[in-house]
């Protein structure tokens, strides 16, 4: 087929596209193609996640079942990969994680051992995962060069997700895309492909750029959740209310932005994805040390509230031993389930045998079966239960401290009937015996 | 006076207020008050900005002379500080720079010392430079500690200055004016003091808080500077444009805010005020180290320009001795002739006595006589001519390094008529013999 050809045939919506790994980022993207009456084949490892998604049940709290529903004509879930061999545009929005503070692109590098013989002449293969600068032409194209001509007769391309997980302000259409490519025509299909869905794509000029730029915007946002949180720790011993000063700060209409400080930096993104660059950096020989510093300062913060725990503790003139804790929100940040790498567990795994009794309250969890399984294996091993705040309940503990600042929870009652508070989230006004950190 | 007379004579504008210090930052708001006519006397001991001024001419480039002759009717400048006693409010605009990197506010004390015998009752004073939290407490109100009773029949506040030099897309009045006070009543009348000239105003819940929200907008502008620059260094190793970068995840709609990159930051505010809160947090065993980072980071970025400069010299097979080296801008940045702390200054010093010749092309310095005075000595202690540029001087020159980017430079000239040009500030394309820092 000629390249026009390929072109009308994406312009005329007449292609199939397979999507691998349908997880926060795969499914959102796989269901704009769907409404988009694009056909489209969602791949993962998960059965039970499979198993829910064709029962037409979403697997992710801020994703409606209707949504799955609405959009059924056009899509399906599975795990047989040869079904790749029908599509035309393969995207892959797999996992990348750390392992001992490097990149671990296993679960790329295994998926495409997998499927490499599904892939065929005139398809577009584009990575969406956040990776460091180079990973795209020195991790994935090696598995094309044998069998194809890249840029001719097969295409690749990087396109990084920019999904904020629970923020429902920004429509995934109103989020432009960036797209690139190895050769201008890479390019040139991977925009086609996403303007299917978004109201603006942007070209990037290489590969490399693309790549480097999804870094940089989680880089911005981890230093400067760090960097608060050192004004937090600095102005609480100075006995100044760091969020006032924020909320004063934040007055300016030009050159500032408020970030919110908080317990430490959860999730998938934003404690990880800077030492992709990290990384990069040190194999040129430069040590990115605004990225180090983040990452310590985010350790010291939750290390901080800690600290400060037993502290207050001290003042209120309370036995580690003899206290129960109840922790409000298991989640790294509010309105949404997923517990990666969040505060809430850190501060659990350190408390752990120095209290008398921990529970957590985190309606999020509960919802959703599918994502239950690590967290319930979490709190077994700690434990610890997942319960429903009531009035009774809260009077049963001895200390309540809010670390995840859930919409749903009901703050009125929280203030009301515990007997100790800890705020780590700017929910409450401190004063006697409510204590913010 | 009653207080209720005291606001009713500000709300109608009777009064008179002395500004001591009409810099950058007293000059703008002296001539606010006058614009709305509040009769104003500015205080300075620069008897030559002081005869510019009465002479109706103004002593800063971005400030016309029409704005100083229209408003003349309101406005007095002398250096006869007894005439303070005439005045209900005085505002300190004076210089909080550093010593040895700590804070020296010498400028405040010895003013003070100077005018204090001048305070009377039911006075306003008013501190708007910007310092570490507690200041206006512990440095200023000793001073009147035994001569009044501070909020009741004399007031002291603290409101920082917002001004952002050469910037014009905010006008004064458009931007939130913070006010602060020792008590309710210092408060709001410097809330009703400001309300004169802007339109709103901010009251801060106390001073510590309005003096530490200045200080992080200026933290987070240092760090997030030093950041960019820091990405800038390790994206010229993986030979990728960070400019690029930067406006790729500047599509983001959210959670992302771009910063220039250049050769090092300078100016009188952000090397400056971090360390102010940097020696604060010290004294109570806090290691700012985000702080302490910034700096050191643009002290790195302008060693990197020095470094990179002599690598592309012999990149060309330039020697050093024999080169000739035209630096265009001495000011921290662009538009402005303000050269305080800037990295050509720096980079001038670095390079002195290394090559044949360097020479400077500063449009801004010959334009304001009143400043050139300090800039002279600089010139002239490293044997340096300002020119102006034509066709046949650039020619003169083995390099031309872009170091201030002001808008009135011919760049269709520089890029033609440069032998080897080196840009710091996003202005020029790489391409042969033009390089990007």
């Amino acid at each position: 087929m000629s390249f026009n050809k390929l072109i009308k045939k994406y312009k005329k919506k007449k292609i199939k596209i397979g999507i691998v790994g349908i997880g926060y980022v795969g499914l959102k993207l796989l269901l704009q193609f769907a409404k988009n009456k694009v056909q489209v084949l969602g791949f993962d490892n998960n059965l039970e996640k499979l198993n829910m998604l064709n029962k037409r049940i979403s697997p992710i709290s801020y994703i409606k079942n209707s949504e799955i529903k609405k959009t059924s004509n056009y899509s399906s879930y599975n795990n047989d990969y040869s079904k790749l061999k029908e599509c035309d545009a393969i995207i892959l929005c797999l996992p990348t994680p750390l392992k001992n503070k490097k990149p671990d692109l296993s679960h790329i590098i295994n998926t495409l051992k997998k499927i490499k013989k599904y892939f065929k002449k005139n398809q577009l293969l584009v990575l969406e995962s956040t990776t460091y600068p180079g990973t795209t032409e020195e991790k994935i194209k090696p598995f094309l060069d044998k069998k194809f001509l890249i840029g001719k007769n097969f295409f690749l391309g990087y396109s990084p997700e920019r999904e904020n997980p629970g923020d429902n302000s920004f429509a995934f259409k109103n989020i432009p895309k960036i797209c690139s490519g190895y050769s201008t025509k890479c390019t040139k299909l991977c925009l086609i492909l996403y303007q299917m869905i978004v109201d603006k794509t942007v070209a990037a000029k290489n590969i490399k750029e693309a790549e480097f730029s999804k870094l940089i915007e989680n880089i911005y946002r981890s230093v400067n959740i760090s960097m608060v949180n050192e004004m937090k720790m600095i102005s609480h011993k100075l006995n100044i209310d760091i969020n006032n000063v924020l909320n004063l700060a934040n007055t300016k209409p030009f050159g500032f932005t408020k970030f919110e400080p908080g317990p430490g930096i959860g999730g998938h993104c934003i404690p990880i994805d800077p030492y992709y660059l990290y990384w990069k950096a040190k194999q040129v020989n430069i040590d990115a040390k605004f990225i180090k510093l983040a990452g310590q300062t985010n350790e010291d913060t939750t290390n901080w509230v800690i600290n400060n725990f037993f502290k207050i503790l001290t003042k209120e003139k309370k036995i580690a031993k003899k206290t129960k804790l109840l922790i409000l929100g298991l989640a790294y940040k509010k309105n949404i389930e997923d517990t990666r790498e969040s505060a809430s567990k850190k501060i659990i795994i350190n408390l752990h045998g120095k209290l008398k009794k921990i529970d957590v309250s985190e309606p999020y969890i509960k919802m959703q079966n599918s994502v239950v399984s690590e967290d319930s294996i979490f709190l077994n091993k700690y434990k610890i239960n997942n319960i429903l705040i009531t009035k009774n309940i809260i009077q049963k503990y001895d200390v309540v401290m809010i670390l995840s600042d859930h919409d749903c929870f009901d703050y009125n009652l929280i203030k009301k009937e515990s007997k100790i508070l800890i705020d780590t989230r700017n929910r409450i006004e401190r004063k006697n015996r409510f204590y913010k950190l």
